[in-house]
């Protein structure tokens, strides 16, 4: 690092630690209530013992990348063309010898950097949509002022911790290029902690370079000598049991690199995995052993996530379903499997199969967010925004789920046992018959004592009325403007903000426009 | 109990175990998974001891009822005027050596028995709401043409197990008649088991009487000699730490005669109890063991289930707020101080603070819902139905709960480790890269793998948009009028009929009508 560079970065540390930081909610939520357990030691150790076995006898593809099949032999699995076969617990071993059960993504802001895994919980806005849709629009293509837009509601929100990836797909902008954009948005317009590019190995390689410059000489960790994580990127497995070459590639490229990878099966339960919860969480565990291994073997101790994105479908079109108790049920499974193998854990967020922010949308929502908090998810992609199976991010279901992410933390730090919390003072004070709206306790308590939404209306009928009987839908609408009118960016280092600017002018010049991924 | 009482029963209990009967779904939940506990063994001790310091130091009132406070002071407590303090664990004892663990509460379709307690979970409509609301018409006075569709329409639905109580207030009907029509059309509508009145001792009466009708020589348990319980219903406490007398006198009707009662402290915490959550689970942990003790000195092994109805206020507005996480917190906490004591517990429901079934009802009804299976809930009264904070009585929204309530069953039935469930020989048939669509395994299980919605919507956009964008209230109303348009009436004996008329008919001659409660 020049010393220039060192420069800006001392400038920039001070400049980031601003009064009106230290008000900031926490940077992520450490949850204080066990975890949900659904299976004891028996049940958990059949699907560990049976995923062991799709691994040692049926194999994993590791598609069209030579080198992952030599990296795999020479670590002991058997190769038969693309199929991978692992021997008994290799993978396990590989895992628990080396990944981290937690570590720290750096966001540019260092009071926003999040704890992966243990009690930790970040929630993460939606991820992948081609399109938006909001209350005066309906539903449009995504562009990168949509993308902007998000990630800027994204900052302003406390109950969110990280600003995601492709919030939504800037669909305006070319197909091999628009990476760029993307990570210069999430760096320029919020300072929590952002997601990487997985679309192409040198789409990976863009990522890492943007977080040299961004980070600077804070680029390695003063005590490890290794690059510090600042990205954390989403591999999907093609279920069942594949790895393509695009995602082994980038996956190769974040592990050499110290950045974390989520290895996320994707399933519709039924098509992609057997039409059966167990049968499903067994594929998944299977899937995800052999990507984490394969991570190790490229840089051990490199942090890997493991995640589980497992939907069912509806055996009447095909169609994925959400908010039904299926995919709660292997939500729950996979998190204890994750918790016995000992690392971090993706998975849930405001999943729903809705058009719009109706009704259906609110109930599967909140049936997919409340396991995930219950089970111990650690890192919660597509917390909000979600609509239509993902193919919309929607503004107002945005609005809506960061205040069920509110409730979430909340519910998350448990129960009160101070004495205060006890309140024997205030029942002794108010005593039968009386109320506690005016005694000690509740003068002293009421600020802070129950969540307060911002968009939920507990009125009465008569005052709802009055005002116009708006929906929540309504209501979120009028909120996300303001939100967006309001906004204010934080600070972003002139020198850095011009180096990241030469370094995607001169990338983006360097080859052509495509559209063809 | 005559013999023309005898054989008409017989007549009646062949004809309802129709063939159509056998079918029907399960006539209650059993779960098959874990109970969710927030707090371990010293926090639930420490919140206990605070329980027993209230009923000995602060005590309870039991109000302008000389028999109560008699029997009280008999059984060890000392009394002072109204207030009753109960010497330590005297409570407790009279409930655990006494109250039964589990019971079964009687319906006139022995088929439809429900064991309420344990492992089991009965889910129940809605209860108590003045107005009503449907798309077509808004929001109106409930009547008993309104009170008879809901009976219909939880009498259709596989998924709740129980016909309720006043599902809706018939405003329509003189107040001090109205129990006879309410209860006359449980029975006449539904064969799933109901409530009683409890607005008023003789109305509890009535109730009793109606009941010794409906069952005439079945109302005796052969075993036991005593009567079977044929209704389960609500006692109120006026939180904070006070019984009124209308309360009471109808739980002494009801123990007297083993019916069961729901004793439940009603609390909109911040106002009825502490702004605090142990605070609250505190107050009403001693609320309801003081009510509970009291049933059994009534009469001894009367069944009992201890309730908790808690919800938060706003600290802005003063308005109750539901679907928030604290209610969440004070549910857990209460079912597993339930648990501890031995008695079934009743709690949660479809809670919200929406005016219309719009995406806030969504989101906070399930945010209560989950909660109660995951605590293991064993009567949820609210389950389907419930708007506006229970003004309201929806008839979308009910179907919305119910199609809920057919997913908490599915989750409560767990994780089928079978080997059909492993479904390992279907990983093996399709192998890598392939789709099971086809596969022998989703062959032979498509039909019952998934939950099936009727109501939600998971077709893609182009399909939704050519079926003309309909939310999920719209395909809610259709379907509701739908099932009210194909309602079948089961069977009722004539002669029981024709009693239960006369029963009536006789009693609401023999007092004026009035409207003053």
């Amino acid at each position: 690092m020049s010393g220039s560079h060192r420069r800006r970065r001392s400038r920039r540390q001070q400049a980031s630690v601003s009064p009106s930081d230290t008000i900031q909610a926490p940077a992520y939520i450490t949850r204080k209530i066990p975890e949900y357990e659904l299976l004891g030691e028996e049940g958990l150790a059949l699907i560990e013992a049976n995923a062991d076995k799709i691994l040692e006898e049926i194999g994993i593809n590791f598609c069209n990348n030579n080198a992952a099949l030599t990296r795999l032999k020479q670590a002991g699995a058997a190769i038969d063309g693309e199929r991978v076969r692992f021997p008994k617990g290799l993978c396990r071993k590989l895992i628990q010898d080396n990944a981290p059960k937690e570590f720290t993504q750096h966001a540019r802001n260092p009071l926003k950097n999040v704890i992966i895994g243990g009690k930790h919980t970040v929630l993460v806005p939606a991820y992948g949509s081609p399109f938006v849709r909001n209350l005066d629009e309906g539903r449009r293509y995504a562009t990168i002022e949509d993308f902007i837009n998000f990630i800027k509601l994204a900052y302003m929100t406390p109950h969110l911790h990280h600003s995601g990836g492709t919030i939504c797909e800037p669909v305006d902008l070319p197909v091999n290029k628009r990476h760029f954009d993307m990570l210069y948005s999430h760096i320029k317009y919020s300072d929590k902690p952002f997601m990487g590019s997985v679309t192409a190995p040198e789409r990976a390689e863009d990522t890492v370079e943007i977080c040299k410059i961004l980070f600077g000489d804070n680029y390695l960790d003063n005590d490890t000598g290794k690059p510090k994580t600042i990205t954390t990127s989403l591999i999907n497995a093609n279920s069942p049991m594949t790895y393509d070459d695009t995602m082994l590639g980038a996956l190769t490229v974040y592990a050499r690199n110290n950045q974390a990878t989520i290895i996320s099966p994707f399933i519709l339960a039924g098509a992609m995995s057997p039409v059966s919860v167990a049968g499903t969480a067994t594929q998944a565990l299977a899937e995800g052993l052999a990507g984490m291994a394969y991570a190790q073997l490229v840089n051990p101790g490199t942090p890997v996530i493991f995640g589980c994105f497992a939907s069912s479908i509806s055996m009447t079109n095909g169609a994925p379903t959400f908010g039904t108790p299926e995919p709660s049920l292997i939500l729950y499974l996979m998190a204890s499997l994750s918790r016995r193998l000992g690392v971090p854990f993706r998975s849930g967020g405001g999943f729903n199969a809705a058009k719009t922010s109706d009704t259906q949308a609110g109930y599967e929502s909140a049936n997919s967010l409340l396991p995930a908090i219950n089970a111990g998810v650690n890192f919660m992609l597509h917390t909000a925004g979600w609509l239509e199976g993902g193919l919309v991010m929607g503004y107002e279901k945005f609005i809506m789920d960061c205040d069920q992410a509110g409730m979430l933390a909340v519910f998350a730090n448990g129960i009160d046992l101070s004495e205060n919390g006890q309140a024997l003072s205030a029942i002794e004070e108010v005593g039968p018959g009386d109320h506690y709206l005016g005694c000690t306790h509740t003068k002293e308590n009421f600020r802070n004592a129950f969540y307060r939404s911002p968009i939920m209306d507990n009125n009465s009928f008569e005052q709802w009325h009055e005002d116009g009987e708006l929906n929540l839908t309504q209501r979120a609408n009028a909120f996300y403007k303001k939100q967006l009118a309001d906004y204010q960016p934080p600070e972003l280092d002139a020198d850095i903000d011009a180096a990241l600017c030469e370094y995607i002018k001169k990338r983006k010049k360097s080859f052509p426009d495509s559209n063809i991924s």
